[in-house]
């Protein structure tokens, strides 16, 4: 599945002429999914394809008539409120819509020119999130984001002996991911200072980011049974961007010692559109480990896995505060890095997680870790960013940041560029925080 | 909610002959709910409330006729695969339901003695999961558990400072909760001893158990809102038995820093029978802490919770080998101990999970952490129960354990009695562990 066809060739175009513009992040080349309605209807969502500046509505185009055979099949499976049946469906199914897919909106004999009424403009859309989440993992995938992080919260013992080894993650919460331009509250919980005997109780003052990528499981395993490394891509629908918020004052004195609770499950937030494997074939690098570092063990090692199991995806990250909003000033880029630092790949991170018998199912969700890169101006959260809220980013208006304050704007962003294929993109992903709700009762 | 009512009478007595017999767990005074169906049938999973060794069939019965109003609703509701859309309801509607159910299956001038032909024997059934579980959490609240556990991982530090602070909890795996009965594979995974520089990949060798309490959400909350103290037991539809099997020899090496992972999601039991907070009420029991410790905050305080909020649940952990088996041997009696040593409470932990805006859902379900009591007999693991190994249980027959064996069943219990109550039970939560089945590729 990782060969690159005829849906990867950089010269086609696409009769949706807003998908051959330059920068755009849905050329046809990629061809990703997410569910969707027209903005303030009552509309059922549905599942669309992103083509240009439009939305390819898989509910009309299983209804059209215009698909046969598997792709129909698809079709109809995506047609549903969440993908799940599709992601459920696997990899021949998802190539097979694909192909199709390419060639009716590619221009040539084959242009399905009819699907012009089938499509949405995606500044008219409102999304939801692309699955029913049954289960969501978060792991623990950038050496750099494990080593900044555990020298802020355990000098003497930043990189634990384990992380080498084991491709450490823990449960998240599911009910509380939220599609992207969902604003949240500002958390409260409990926060403790080596000077303060009690605890104080109230909103978080080192509210963060963590820049990461979503996996969404496809076909997934049963209870007991394990996923080897050569079949494990195969249970990957497609990617798309997290913002693993984090409030780290809660997290300080809460994790120790089963991890992360309140700290992480006030909101999660995913971007819409999930840019399938097939698509990002092109962007795939060798999985290198640092000369000295130990060699993955069996169940985690694969000769593809070696040759091509990570990929090259840009992220970055920018912010917009209140005042630089008023103002009418744009985003501005605090982050840049790219997956392809990651430690352990999606493959290692289904083999792993299934190697005891855990069962994944269609439409679970795997959150790669914070993805800092080598350099610090590459580290994916603030509390890095800052050095543990020492130093201030300096913002281009002025204004200074170390943690986020009610009224910001985090939005990530991910593409994949390189000489001899079409440039693909993520999207956005977009959050931003409101002021505490403070309880009426006491704290 | 908490007051006591006419469905507690002790000297009620059922039409339902079995409900009346000395020490059985479902007499007119508890009514639990499940989820059921005939075995080996093809009927629809749906719900049934326990009398006596039968089972009322909500479904038959919200097809009957035979109730009105809110009772009627609530059984609709019921008669669905799962008890979610019950859970959902609320306090009143389940409180509606079970003033009509023990007036229809009382002796007396209300008894509906038609709904003989709803009934179905609890030996011919078999059982789902109550709910369709969204998210699963566990919490860590006995003290003497996380002291004994603590002491042998990081015997310089037992017992974190946090812990009588924080009603510590992680978010579990909700795809590996299988219903009692069903047998799991021992888990392989990554284990290290300080003695070899690679850490050994295979099946477990320190398979435990842990003897906790489930907690099913009823209502739940929005995201972003809070559930205050006084509100906190509206949201719990009732309690069933758990077992949340670990490997201890993965936790050990997997949990740091992020909480356990592989050693935990191989499998969860839980025990059919979920029993209402209404049926519990005359169990009730203040909750101190011991002299010296600090008071609960008071976003996790009230006069309630301090009067009556912990239970006095008896529980006991039952164990039989294949050697027992093959000899007919029935399970050994290894632990029991009480859920009134807890050192939070069900409404604390309601309060702190939503604390910071995390949304409850209804079917979700919340584990209490081992319970163990404040004495080794009343440890509810074998980590504890053997001093981490050092000192193997003799069990009747002559044989040891220190860790699970394949072959062996263990089952959990629970009931509550004391003078002037109508004794009431959870039945029986049990599980057994199949050997691990070894991938045909290299690990």
């Amino acid at each position: 599945m990782s060969l690159l066809n005829s849906t990867h060739d950089p010269l086609l175009r696409s009769w949706v002429a807003s998908a051959n513009s330059a920068g755009c992040d849905f050329p046809l080349q990629n061809l990703p999914f997410a569910s969707f309605r027209r903005q303030g209807s009552n509309e059922a969502f549905r599942g669309g394809v992103a083509i240009g500046d439009q939305i390819l509505d898989l509910a009309a185009l299983a209804a059209s008539g215009t698909l046969t055979g598997a792709a129909q099949a698809a079709a109809q499976a995506g047609a549903q409120p969440r993908l799940n049946a599709l992601m459920a469906m696997g990899p021949a199914a998802w190539s097979a819509l694909r192909l199709a897919l390419s060639e009716g909106l590619r221009e040539g004999p084959a242009a399905q020119r009819g699907w012009q009424t089938l499509l949405v403009a995606q500044d008219l859309a409102e999304y939801g999130l692309p699955a029913q989440i049954g289960d969501y993992t978060d792991f623990y995938t950038s050496v750099y984001h494990a080593t900044n992080i555990g020298a802020l919260f355990r000098p003497d013992n930043p990189l634990l002996p384990n992380y080498k080894w084991v491709p450490i993650g823990y449960h998240g919460r599911a009910s509380s991911i939220v599609p992207s331009g969902q604003a949240f509250h500002r958390p409260i919980g409990q926060t403790k200072t080596p000077d303060v005997e009690v605890p104080r109780v109230g909103p978080s003052q080192r509210l963060d980011i963590e820049l990461e990528l979503g996996i969404f499981v496809g076909p997934g395993n049963a209870l007991g049974e394990s996923v080897p490394m050569a079949e494990a891509e195969d249970h990957v629908f497609g990617i798309c961007l997290l913002n693993d918020w984090s409030a780290r004052d809660l997290q300080a004195w809460e994790y120790q010692p089963l991890g992360p609770f309140l700290a992480k499950n006030f909101a999660t937030s995913l971007s819409p559109w999930v840019v399938t494997m097939e698509a990002l074939a092109p962007f795939r690098v060798p999985f290198q480990r640092p000369a000295g570092d130990p060699q993955p063990q069996p169940y985690l090692d694969s000769e593809h896995n070696r040759a091509a199991g990570a990929f090259d995806i840009q992220l970055a990250v920018d912010l917009q505060t209140a005042a630089m909003r008023d103002a009418s000033q744009s985003h501005a880029p605090i982050v840049q890095t790219s997956y392809r630092h990651a430690y352990w790949t999606v493959a290692q991170m289904v083999a792993h997680h299934t190697v005891g018998g855990c069962n994944l199912q269609p439409g679970d969700l795997l959150g790669s870790g914070t993805l800092s890169g080598p350099t610090l101006d590459q580290a994916a959260a603030l509390i890095e960013l800052t050095r543990g809220g020492q130093h201030p980013l300096a913002l281009p208006n002025g204004e200074t940041r170390t943690w986020l304050q009610d009224g910001d704007s985090v939005v990530l962003r991910g593409w994949c560029e390189k000489a001899g294929a079409a440039r693909i993109g993520f999207g956005r992903c977009e959050g931003s925080i409101l002021p505490a709700k403070i309880p009426s009762q006491a704290m």
